[in-house]
């Protein structure tokens, strides 16, 4: 595998549309933190499989516009070519454009609103990677959720665009269970794959079984907590009582993955008392997902991967208790 | 009129009245980026026939009352001369003052909160500038958002304050249009005049042709960017299926207009890149002001320049990616 | 007392036990700026009274383990140890446990929230001193106020935790006092003391006593702005017309003592300018108060002490208009 991928390196380096493919690839396989085309393909069989599964082969189509206009965007303003090589302008953008045909009918404004999202996603990459520099913290997918957010709010003050499954507006009130039954293995298997596959937005087990080979081609490691984050989520959302629904359906479940799989796998050097700590963030992810579904009520917009970016902030910021971070970390942040 | 200025300038420096007077004016035309008494003045002008006209002279005086008081506050914190006598700060002052006075009834307490309110900016513009000075980047209409938003939305814990001109708290609903006629060729140039004027919270084409015509003797590039970011916001407003109400008042267009100018003639040199970064960021501040506007309905506050303040910051980050800003723009840091 | 003190500190250098609960002391005594065991000791006894007095001993036991938690945290983390040694990770993590105790129901859960809460304090009091370090600011209780914010919100999707004082979703509506009597001495000197006896969430005259007592014995000119910031804050919030019931109840004052103490007598060198400056700022945290009691409306969340933060964070920043700070307020930057 590695030849091949030696191999494919040498046809990019002659071809300037083998390399907009691999830039597009590994933009993909940022989303997961792997700066790797083979893992960034298989990803993207996993988005397709979940779209076309969930006969919204819309939000496919859209993921793939949106990482190319975002990559396009960058080639534009002339961005630092490493950083834009590993896919670094890109994964921002296809997270937009999925969330964007998943949360509002297909109209022929969402195309427009597609291909704007994502140009934006690609500014403000820039922009917060600048910001974040001056604390040696990534942007991670807040340019994702911000330019997100915007656009979700907007649609309700035009009529050209409709949400097609946003949460409704309503005002925070006390919780009454509605399904509070104990959790069976299924269910928790279930849960956990979800939980895996709702980082692309999808709902679909077979989606998670090929974002977790993706990972392992790229990084046992990386899948490995991936599979414990998920498990953790699980279980801990579960002990304090979340909706069922809610838990089985990974929806509880994927900000702590990536939690899991940055903290544990990605920005520091693996430790006892990194894993620790990974699991001490994975678990206040959930707590922190559950908080800014409830937040975001009254406004009627979905938390997307905030409380990821909020708890790994927090968690990287006190890096001097930790030995040197991993050096390949820093690849991860734009120059 | 170069040697009127001329002569004004050598009056000052001998009368500390006539210092005052320029110091205020060119805290007035800050608003719209000039360092320019005689734009200041003639802003004045446009600010006290919108206020005028519209029979709430309140407006005029406690923006007159608001720029004193954050000037006098700034001098009286011994803050750089420079930037003091560049008018920087008094912009957000006089904001401040008109927008508690378009917001709120005349109750005598509202004169207690102007004076609160203009010097509590002043203090606001140090400390955000401070902050902001990390990042290269000016506090722009910050201090003035955040200090307005806090006494606004205090007044609903106080018996003393009475909202006037504020919109009532609901939760963000789907979008019912009750009137989406086609734009005429009226209601275009009705929106994009008023767009104008609305940067200083009032409704009048008048006023709008006066502040065009104090743009233009200090800056004619940023009288057309004004002119053109108007257009384009109303059209992108129009395209999405926003209000028509709100389009030809001008609610969607005064952010987008101050985009337009900051990143079009103030803060990057004049280029046909920057002419469509531009345009990508004006249009963008136009959902960002219908998304700002959904987003404060619970809160039942008004956006103010809140977009602006957040594309402009965005957009002005990626500075790497353009040649050198322009030099004049170093001014507009308070240092 | 001062050689009192001393032999205090020879024994806590020869037995690790005292030295954890000197830690734990100085810890309490933090949250009013004081790296002083034996006013964190006093302030405890306040805290104690205010607890069993309410019948909610809970409380206090929380706020115990909590503290206790907090700094075994720090130590697992190896933070800086002169920092760990004057309270500086112990602080946030006390109030984290009062705060969960006195608005969630004593489930059993809770318990695991107030250990889960406190260590996540710690970190949070890490990621953002090394954020704000950048400014030359302190993260004052800010990691408190985000970390009860998250826990507190995120109940409202758990069947586990059960909200026991918090308040109810609501929408921001216009202001209809109920209750406007003028204010009589009585009540004035009430709401000066709960004023000071909610900063630890607390409604006792007796324990307010017990916590002037405790910063007179490290700092009597803190102690006399407490007490000032507490007159300011009650005379302004019923100038402006607050609801009588707040003021006397030292709801709408807790964040203004705090902001009184903070900038008459830590954080820069006494001066009529410098308490003029504080007054300025004592009186717009009142008004910061009541906006964000407004704006948590419909979150159904308590402000806690996030005005105080808010204002403290903005009249730090333009520290260049001041004479060089204290020396003795670097102590509080966490290295």
């Amino acid at each position: 595998m590695r030849s091949a991928l030696v191999n494919w390196e040498e046809s990019c380096s002659t071809s300037g549309g083998l390399r907009f493919l691999d830039t597009i690839l590994r933009g993909v396989g940022q989303v997961l933190f792997q700066d790797n085309p083979l893992s960034g393909a298989i990803f993207l069989v996993a988005i397709a499989w979940g779209s076309f599964a969930a006969v919204t082969p819309q939000t496919f189509i859209a993921g793939i516009i949106a990482v190319a206009v975002a990559t396009l965007t960058a080639q534009w303003l002339r961005v630092d070519e490493t950083a834009l090589r590993s896919g670094l302008y890109g994964y921002n953008g296809v997270l937009v454009g999925i969330a964007l045909a998943t949360f509002l009918a297909p109209t022929p404004l969402l195309w427009l609103y597609v291909v704007l999202g994502a140009a934006v996603s690609t500014v403000a990459t820039l922009g917060i990677a600048n910001a974040m520099k001056l604390w040696s913290v990534p942007a991670l997918t807040f340019p994702f959720v911000l330019t997100t957010w915007i656009l979700l709010l907007a649609t309700y003050g035009f009529s050209g665009l409709n949400g097609a499954a946003l949460p409704s507006g309503k005002l925070v009130a006390a919780f009454e269970p509605y399904h509070a039954s104990p959790l069976n293995v299924v269910e928790l298997v279930h849960g956990v794959l979800l939980s895996i596959s709702q980082i692309f937005l999808k709902g679909s087990w077979i989606a998670a079984l090929l974002l977790l080979l993706g990972l392992a081609v790229s990084s046992m490691s990386a899948a490995m907590f991936a599979i414990g984050g998920a498990i953790l989520a699980v279980l801990t959302a579960h002990l304090l009582g979340a909706e069922s629904q809610l838990i089985t359906d990974g929806l509880l479940g994927f900000s702590p993955v990536l939690t899991a799989i940055a903290l544990g796998s990605v920005f520091y050097q693996p430790s006892v008392k990194v894993a620790a700590y990974a699991a001490l963030g994975t678990v206040f992810t959930v707590i922190a997902q559950a908080a800014l579904n409830v937040a975001l009520n009254p406004l009627a917009i979905p938390a997307l991967t905030a409380p990821f970016v909020l708890v790994l902030w927090l968690f990287l910021l006190p890096r001097q208790c930790f030995d040197a971070s991993k050096s390949d970390a820093k690849g991860l942040l734009p120059t």
